[in-house]
Parts: structure tokens; C-alpha cells; sequence
């Protein structure tokens, strides 16, 4: 008898991390620095145990936190996002405004509409139902070169395709991206192109980050294809980690005169001219808060927001309130803004160690991406080498204990490009300070044993 | 320009219940018959408060709780969730224990392995994720006539079609199951038919229970037609309601002997022969616990469990580690038992009132089917009236400020058969004692004027 699986049940291949992370849980000794998962020992506790507390400790409040709630979310999460969004993107010298139409101006409100914002189970359902609600099976997806797995993961087991951009250290190849669409064109594939998908800030896995300026780059060219195209072709951007940045003006509430102008933290592309109808906002607060709290968020244009709102009615009519209330309740506070500026610190000195570690054990001809904030660093090795997980470099690491994420992994399937071999992400975000050390001394002595 | 939405996107209707809620908000006068909420003055705001202090109070279960964890859940909430049904399931007196090839057995364990249990964001999450493994576009589900309206707007989202199944008092009719099961066979089209979706505990809409026989029925008529379909064709069993049943057995931990057998909650189809490779179980915390928690999950066989639980990793990787451990404190314990004791009391006081309110204000040709558990009633007019929201008597009812859900929106679109429009859907959940009884008088007498 055959199987009564869906084309998508049969389909959908398994995480391709699964395979790591089962076999760091079996080796004991094992460092693993593949793991995204963020900092044990600054997990807000207190503050968590605090917040739910006060929703919890009254009948008045307690009730409306256990009961259902609308589908788009909470509204006053979802205008303290909005308001805590257009802090972010205002944030900073006020030279790093936008321009908009030669003009330095301040945000109009309706570039962070909390209207249009809808609150997720993480950022990773909203990336999901916007696949649902904006791409049939065999459409195409434009993706960093290399992108998010777990992006890749949506993209193979709903029968999509993508295409990779280029990336360079200060982000997308606009040259490239206009290449790509031109094929894409002239191959008469360019109506399948829905949207490129962009993770802006500290990008998983390279930690590059996209200049406000490149943004209003791909916007405009995305949009120079849409009459071909026969529909609008949306921008996603993807910024899980923007609150993770090093800079030392991270500290929230400073005037604004005395931060410096910060390259690593550009404001977002909802700044940009027309953004408001082709930009949707992926954000979270899982990797800046807890991801056990796991709540995420999106701004969307219409009609994608409806769409999208209707769909996620039909997931789960709504992300559970209580979480809702504990991030609620920690952003009006200021306690999260205060989580977030020591997380900031505890990333910031954890890279730094990883960076001297590198420096002093890796082989001088890997080349570093070194991030200025989230939670990854990016080796390419000379292009002759190769990471994946049949590797010598791969086996003998695992073989003496260390754990990293072949870069392979993160490379979308695309038929126009050889898939590069040579790359590795290694994370400092879960790791002790020794294990960093440690760790990166392990994968130096295998990588000078092979190179 | 075309819009860029998928078919899916462009398809998904807006959930017929939102234009009720809209108008219940709109009103302020008006009491709302038509909410499947649940009673909001007994949600566990202490315990819930008391459990997550416990798990937040020492950075040893803090930090689990507020990390990332694995896709298909926590293992101590898996095996605790498991142990919990199979106590629902031995619950009552030894006669109780379905028969197995002639004789009364033990249940096996294999029957609730925790190991095919998954967590999810309330059972609709799962009932979302199953269709997602299970159905392709143009693929057949019989459900019974009427059902759970959220299913049927899964389907409608994602181009699949539906079968309506008699509903006797009792639960399925088995004869009309056959027929239907013979007359797509006849059509050519059983090869389409994935599954039956069964709401087996305190019916919504209807109130109607399943009998335990009737389980065993089912799987035996979907068995004998999967030689001409080709496949499996699974029984999904939605048990949301059953833990809020009104039998005075109700109380946990009692000696078994000395509890009531109660034909209102007959052991799950996970107990019938066979069961273990064709069951779909799902199951909420939701209903007995708390809508804002949002925890629920299902059991699956293979290759299904597989399946869902990649397609989960895309969705969000796995159910808020935070809610998680309140649920699993909650059942450790006891206070969970405790606490449903508590609702199940509160609801059959709930639904006394609203009996005896309907046997004074109804007219006597209405037919009401009386529930032996969960939050609804069910009302029958003469087959002449319409109950729909265009009717005379829904706008009449709208207009004296009192709500109930038109029975037409709870019917599949069933090519096969008309819709029925003289039934209405009436909920004593959400409602107050004293509105539940104003609700019903000002309903009564708007029957009273049209019939």
C-alpha cells in the first residue's frame, strides 16, 4: 500500500542541523560551536519571573493573559513594538536618518504602523506563513549566497526555489542582483520571482550587514523588474539580530547626540522610499529576550497582511498571550532595553575572545569575517578545502571534540553555481568563555594539520 | 499589476466567526452566546503564577525554560501529557476498558508512547500540521455533518474538500459512513480520501459524544476501504473537549471503584484494535487549562510523526519551552487535576442554568440536544426558519443585543447534500450566570415571535 503522505509530507527532508546537534548530545566532551542558540548565563530569569509576576498577580490582569486573544496579537505589544522599532531605527546621530527626497526627515508614523504589525510564534512563523501566503509551489526566492538554513528548510519542503546573490562583506551585490534578475528575465522565469529575502543585521551565518544605502539598492532594482515581473516583488528582511550589536553606543536611552554613528546597526528598510508597499519586516524578540518566550513579529504590507493574518487564524488563531504580556511588560518597564544593553556586552567580549582565539591558532590563510554584533563568525578556508560533513577537516574535528557548521549547509540549491565547500560558521553564542578558547584551539590544530 | 499572492494566498477566506466577534465588540450591550471561550473567572491565574515562579526562581530550570529546546517537545511534558491519557483512558471502572481480541486487557503502553507525542501550539496547530503531511490540493476529508468550523477554514485555505457524515446523538452515523465511503468509491474519487476528522468528546457544535463502539466502527469501515483508496485512511480524533465533561465522577485520584461509569467519556480511539498505525490523536490544554497558554499535542503514527514534525521545525522549531514547563508543573503537581475538577464543576453549574433557561424561554418545537460536557448547546428549529446571518431571526437577535453562532457556518461545503440552516450554536462558557440567563430569555423571545 502506498503512503497517504501530502507531496509536501514526502517531500520535507530533515533539518539539516538535526544530524549535528544529535551528534553534539552524544559526544559528552564535544564543544560545540555550530549551535545558534543564544547565551544561557544572561537569560533574562529575574526579569522573566518578575514581569509574569505582575501579570500574574492580579485577576484583572492574570485573566486577559490566559484567555484568547485576537490573531494579529495583543495591541499594546503590538504598539510598543512599533514604537520600540522606530526607536531603533531612529536611534543613533541624527546625520544617520534617511534621506527622503533629498530631505533629512523625521519617520513619518506610518512607516512602522502598528496596525500592520502582527505578533508570531518567533520570527520564524512569520517567515513561514509569508511563504504560504505569497508563493505557490515551483516560484522563486532570491537569497543571500550564502543564507539562513532553516529559510532554505521552508523553501525545499514547500517545493520552492531559490537563486543566490552574491555576498559581500557590507552585504548584498547589487551588481549580482541585477544580473540575477536580467537572467531570470531573459530565461523567461522572472514571474516566478516573488521576493529576495535579505537577513540584514549580522547575517546568519557570515555576520555581514547590509548599508541602509544597499537596501534602497535592491528595492529599486527589485522594483525595475516588477513590470516584467507582472506582480510586485516584495523585499523580506530578516533582522533577528539587530539588537545584538557591539557597538558601544548600545546602551538605550542616551541622548541621541552623544552616541556614535554605528555602521553595524543601519536603520532598517522600512526607512526606505517606497518601502511601505514592498518591505516586510521579519523581527523577534527570541534572540534579543528568550527564546523560550519564543515571540516574534512582522510588519506587512497589504494584501499580505490580511492574508497572512487569516492564515495564521488557521495555525493557531494567535501567538499564546501570556508570552505576549511577559515581553509587554518588560519593554514597558525599560527592564528589556536594560537586558538587551548587557547581552550586548556579554556578546561583545565573548566575540572578542573568539577573535583572539582565531587569530592565535587559526592558519593565516583563512580568511575571517569578522561581525560587529550577532552571533557568528565566518572562516573561508582556500577554496581547495573542503568543510562539509564527509570532509577530512569535518571528521578529524568532530573526531577531537569541536562542532561547526559546514558552510555548505547554508548555500540555497541553485543550478547556476557550484556550491562552495570551503567555509565554516562558528558560534560564540552559547559557549563558556573557555569553550570558545578551547574550542577554537581544537578546530585551529585541525585546520594547520589539512591546510 | 497582479497582485503577487500564492492561490493559497488569494484563496483564504476571513474566519466566518470574525464577523461575530466584530459585532460582539461593537456592542457593548450585547451578550454573546456565540464565543467558544471558556469561563473566564475560574482561569488558574494562582496556579499558573505559582508554577512559573517555581520553575523562574532558580537559574537551573530558569534557563531551560527560556532556551531553545527540540521541535517536538519537552520530554518531561511528552511523557507527563502521555501518562495523563493514559489515566483518561483506564479512568472509570475496569468494565470501562475496552475489549481487545474478546478479552478486557491492560493497555498495553505502546497504546500513548510518548515517543510519538508532540507538543504544539494548541491542538489547532497540530490539526493544521497534519492536513500540511497529509493533504494535497484537491484531497478528500470526511468530517462529520455539522463540525468544528476552524477545520473547515484549514480546508477551505488549502484547496481541500470535504465530506459530511451523518451525526446522530450518539456520535457518527456508521450507515451513512458506508454509503458515503461506497458512493466515492463508485465516483472514482477515493483515491482523494486522506482521512475522517472526528470531534470525538462533547461535539463542537453539537455537544454530541462518540461512543467508544462507534471508535471502533469507524476504523474498521475507513480500513475496508483502503484496499480501493490505496493508502491509509487515518481517523483524526479531536479530543479538545473531553477533559471538560460534567459527570460527578469528575474528581481526580478517587479509587476507580468508586467512580460512576459515565457514557459521556468513553475511552479515545487510541484504545481500539488497530488503532496504533491509524489514529491521529488530538489533544489541548487549551480548553482544560488555559486558551493563553496555548499548549497542545497530538499522537501520531509513522511515517506521520515524522513528517509533522519536520514541517514544524520550518513553522517555529518547536512549542515556547516557557509554556511548556508551566504545563508540566501544573500536572506534577496535581494541581492541573485540581484545577480541571474545579471548571468541570463551574460548567455543569453553567450548563444547568442555561438548561433550565431553555426549557423556560425556547418554544417547545425547538429541539435541543443537551450536552454531557463542554461549552455548548445545540438548538434545532423547525427545518422551515433560518438561523443564518442574513435571517430574520439572527438580525432580530442582533438587534435585542443577544449572539449565537448560525448553525450553517458549522457545515462543510458538501456538494451531496444542502446545507441545513435552522440550527444555532448556543455557549455557556465565556458567558456570566446571570447573562447566560438574560442571553436565553432574549432569544426565547425572538423565537417565540418567528416560529
Amino acid at each position: 500500500m502506498n503512503t497517504a503522505l501530502s507531496a509536501m509530507g514526502r517531500r520535507t527532508a530533515p533539518p539539516p542541523i538535526s544530524w549535528l546537534m544529535q551528534t553534539a548530545l552524544s559526544r559528552p566532551k564535544l564543544i560545540s560551536l555550530a549551535a545558534g542558540f543564544t547565551d544561557n548565563a544572561t537569560l533574562p530569569v529575574k526579569i522573566s519571573r518578575q514581569m509574569l509576576d505582575q501579570v500574574l498577580r492580579s485577576a484583572k490582569t492574570g485573566r486577559p493573559a490566559l484567555q484568547y486573544g485576537i490573531t494579529a496579537g495583543e495591541t499594546n505589544l503590538r504598539q510598543l513594538t512599533a514604537r520600540h522599532l522606530q526607536e531603533l531605527d531612529l536611534g543613533g546621530t541624527p546625520g544617520r536618518r534617511p534621506l527622503i527626497q533629498g530631505q533629512r526627515h523625521a519617520v513619518p508614523p506610518e512607516i512602522h504602523p502598528w496596525e500592520h504589525l502582527m505578533i508570531t510564534g518567533g520570527s520564524q512563523q512569520l517567515l513561514y506563513l509569508t511563504m504560504e501566503a505569497l508563493c505557490d509551489e515551483g516560484d522563486l526566492v532570491l537569497v543571500e549566497d550564502p543564507t539562513y538554513f532553516v529559510f532554505l528548510s521552508i523553501l525545499q519542503s514547500r517545493g520552492l526555489h531559490a537563486r543566490g546573490v552574491r555576498l559581500e562583506r557590507d552585504g548584498l551585490d547589487l551588481t549580482h542582483l541585477e544580473i540575477v534578475l536580467q537572467r531570470l528575465k531573459h530565461s523567461g522565469e522572472l514571474g516566478r520571482v516573488k521576493a529576495l529575502y535579505l537577513v540584514s543585521y549580522f547575517h546568519n551565518p557570515t555576520g555581514a550587514t547590509t548599508s541602509f544605502e544597499k537596501k534602497c539598492g535592491i528595492l529599486k532594482r527589485l522594483k525595475k523588474f516588477e513590470g516584467a515581473a507582472g506582480h510586485p516583488i516584495y523585499l523580506i528582511e530578516d533582522a533577528a539580530y539587530r539588537e545584538l550589536r557591539f557597538g558601544r553606543d548600545a546602551a538605550p536611552r542616551r541622548p541621541r547626540s552623544s552616541r556614535r554613528d554605528d555602521p553595524t546597526t543601519p536603520p532598517s528598510a522600512l526607512m526606505a522610499p517606497g518601502a511601505l508597499a514592498r518591505v516586510i519586516y521579519a523581527g523577534t524578540y527570541s534572540k534579543p529576550y528568550a527564546p523560550g518566550a519564543r515571540v516574534g513579529f512582522g510588519i506587512l504590507p497589504e494584501p499580505l497582511f490580511t492574508a497572512v493574518q487569516r492564515i495564521k487564524g488557521n495555525h493557531d488563531f494567535g501567538t499564546a498571550n501570556l508570552l505576549q504580556q511577559l515581553l509587554a511588560g518588560a519593554l514597558q518597564t525599560g527592564l528589556y532595553n536594560q537586558h538587551v544593553a548587557k547581552i550586548q556586552k556579554r556578546y561583545r567580549r565573548k566575540a572578542q575572545i573568539m577573535r583572539q582565539a582565531l587569530a592565535r591558532h587559526f592558519p593565516p590563510d583563512v580568511e575571517i569575517w569578522e561581525p560587529g554584533g550577532g552571533l557568528y563568525f565566518w572562516a573561508r578556508l582556500p577554496k581547495h578545502a573542503s568543510t562539509g560533513v564527509k570532509s577530512k577537516i569535518f571528521r578529524t574535528a568532530l573526531k577531537n571534540d569541536v562542532l561547526y557548521v559546514p558552510g555548505g549547509l547554508c548555500y540555497a540549491d541553485d543550478p547556476s553555481r557550484r556550491k562552495p565547500d570551503h567555509e565554516m560558521r562558528i558560534s560564540f553564542g552559547n559557549g563558556s568563555e573557555e569553550n570558545i578558547r578551547k574550542g577554537i584551539k581544537r578546530l585551529g590544530e585541525v585546520l594547520r594539520k589539512f591546510l
